[in-house]
């Protein structure tokens, strides 16, 4: 059932704790559902009540504490942890006013004789609300807690050979999406029905693999409000002369292959078709770019020498780290694409490059996902990288 | 665009306002995107990325701070407010590790000379983590914080006729999915496939109104984990003799309508047909307890009566209230149809009545989404409240 062997959990636990033994971290509580995931493979839509994993130096299996209903079934009998590494809180803990499920985590790790540690808490993710922290601070007074934001994170960023394999099938899986998206694209058709088609094309995948939901939905903004990349879909029938970005991800074992175009609905306005060749060339370079020991910045640097050329400017990104992932984002909050990130880009590392065009009635999104290799990068999925024109 | 008449938010606002004026609260954090989306209109997959809406006692509008590529555009253009209640945040703030997106919101705080007021943070929210509370601190050191959590999702608990519409509408959705994952289930087809039609029924929509995403994917565990909820799907193909969980919502405008049923391939074994007959009359019990002025510790008691009379308990909640939301929860985290819970039922109210059965090796589960009337309820979706066997 697992997507791993055994073998390769124990190995990502030992890079988890090397890293926690440097940084002088003696607990790390993992309420990401990715790193869960990564680290236990537990694999279930049960991260919107509180769960966590509980990582030691000295026990070689984290301890998954859980909502009873997830714990006794899901979680013991779909990871590769033993039934003495599942704890269980009680319904009674979940979206009550008296007491938090980090209440009963206190209790598990006072009960470990970590009351006094040295704990690292996932600060930033989603999945540690401030609740969470307020809730471990009173029931462990004497610990001492650390940032341990990311810290799988960065662990994650370089994808082993067997994850490359999970990636390059979601690819072949975003290839059929997005030629699905265009094919249904089409004057009068409604947006939600390309969506749905768009859905099925993602869920139900190839015939060897089988598509998983990805972390973010399909984006498809359009027309005027086509400059909001995060718009997603209406009722609305499509008119001609409407551009539309698509934005989508194959999921295959909850690892991600994302991949951007734009489809213009009619013969498109020079402005686009101007954008979508900057964008292309643009991309291109910084492709061209990307090689072990080059920084996340110089890849960014490629892209922005082009834009100059043109007298265009970008505010935001151009790429970031992704792979495994859960709702809300396939990004893994690591390594990105921009001014000022020194990261040093390594063989297996994976990227979605999407230097976005964002204008005020208007917007282009041409993407690549990629792998870097030995000397270059591969991109992930095999598809025209251009403007599409219906 | 909006969903809703500028006349609804503006009494929203007053509602939520007056809610802060009882409670000495001087300016609401809102991070909830259902939150969000309630006051303001806004309905974008950017709450990957923090964001907020400030709600202060002298304004009627609201204030969106957010990324600028999702400002300036998606904001600006598909909200009530005006530019001048849109504020940007630049793309560098963005997952570094240098600033947080709260500092600036900080900023905009004592730029409205609310430095040293009663601000109230939704505390226990996916989206306002540890670190956006710690930077807020930070940046705000004359502040009185307090938790608002859930204050405007106690607002959200009792729905306007408006509302209403868009949850029956997304219960005409549900049936049509859910008719489709009973027709689609078979010995031989792959898990995913089904997952595939399911999804392509809840986003289509019907004829005359469109889907739209659920803030939970299909749940769809089967077999000797069906016992585990949350679990999805898998590119496995089903067995003769499996029996099927199917928990899924229609969605319309973000607003939800849940409904689960249990599917058996083949003939039955006896535990599971009379555990779903206990389900059924437990339900029914607890349908017919559901009126204004009851609480809800009485209704889960109904059911609890039935399960009693045949030997039977159930560790976890029957139901919980629910409507409009974003991944990863439909449920609003607010009233609980469980023992202890008070809340007295109104009108208007709307609740996912789900008494899963969650054995070690099977699971059955049957639930109604409804809508509280003036004397008793109704269910929003129309669907033969029974286990189906294929």
């Amino acid at each position: 059932m697992l997507p791993f062997t055994e073998v390769e959990y124990r190995e990502r636990m030992r890079k988890v704790q090397a890293n926690m033994n440097t940084k002088g971290i003696e607990v790390l509580l993992v309420t990401d559902p990715a790193n869960m995931a990564y680290l236990s493979g537990y694999n279930a839509w049960s991260f919107y009540v509180h769960q966590v994993l509980i990582v030691t130096l000295d026990d070689e299996m984290p301890i998954f504490v859980g909502r009873y209903m997830d714990a006794f079934c899901g979680a013991i009998k779909t990871t590769w942890l033993d039934a003495g590494h599942v704890r269980a809180y009680s319904d009674d803990y979940v979206q009550s006013t008296e007491k938090h499920p980090m209440d009963y985590v206190a209790g598990v790790l006072r009960e470990l004789d970590a009351g006094a540690k040295s704990i690292a808490v996932e600060m930033d993710n989603y999945y540690f609300t401030a609740s969470c922290f307020e809730s471990l601070k009173k029931g462990l007074p004497d610990a001492k807690f650390v940032n341990g934001n990311l810290l799988v994170n960065w662990v994650r960023i370089i994808k082993s050979d067997n994850e490359i394999i999970l990636q390059k099938r979601a690819a072949r899986i975003v290839e059929k999406a997005m030629q699905t998206a265009i094919d249904s694209l089409d004057v009068g058709v409604r947006q939600c029905d390309v969506a749905a088609n768009i859905y099925h094309a993602l869920v139900s995948g190839t015939e060897e693999f089988g598509g998983d939901y990805p972390a973010i939905v399909p984006l498809m903004p359009c027309g005027e409000t086509a400059g909001a990349p995060h718009l997603t879909w209406t009722d609305e029938k499509y008119k001609s002369g409407t551009t539309v970005v698509i934005e989508i991800a194959g999921s295959h074992q909850r690892y991600h292959s994302p991949l951007s175009r734009t489809i213009a609905i009619g013969e498109p306005g020079d402005q686009v078709k101007r954008v979508a060749d900057i964008t292309v060339e643009g991309l291109n370079e910084a492709l061209a770019t990307i090689k072990p020991g080059v920084t996340c910045e110089e890849v960014e640097l490629a892209w922005r020498r082009v834009l100059k050329k043109y007298g265009l400017e970008k505010e935001s990104r151009i790429g970031y780290s992704m792979g495994l992932n859960y709702p809300p984002d396939w990004g893994e909050h690591t390594a990105s694409l921009r001014p000022g990130d020194k990261t040093i880009i390594q063989p297996n590392m994976t990227f979605h490059c999407i230097p976005g065009m964002y204008f005020d009635d208007f917007g282009v999104e041409i993407s690549e996902a990629l792998r870097v290799t030995e000397n270059g990068c591969e991109t992930l999925a095999n598809f025209p990288r251009q403007l599409f024109i219906k």
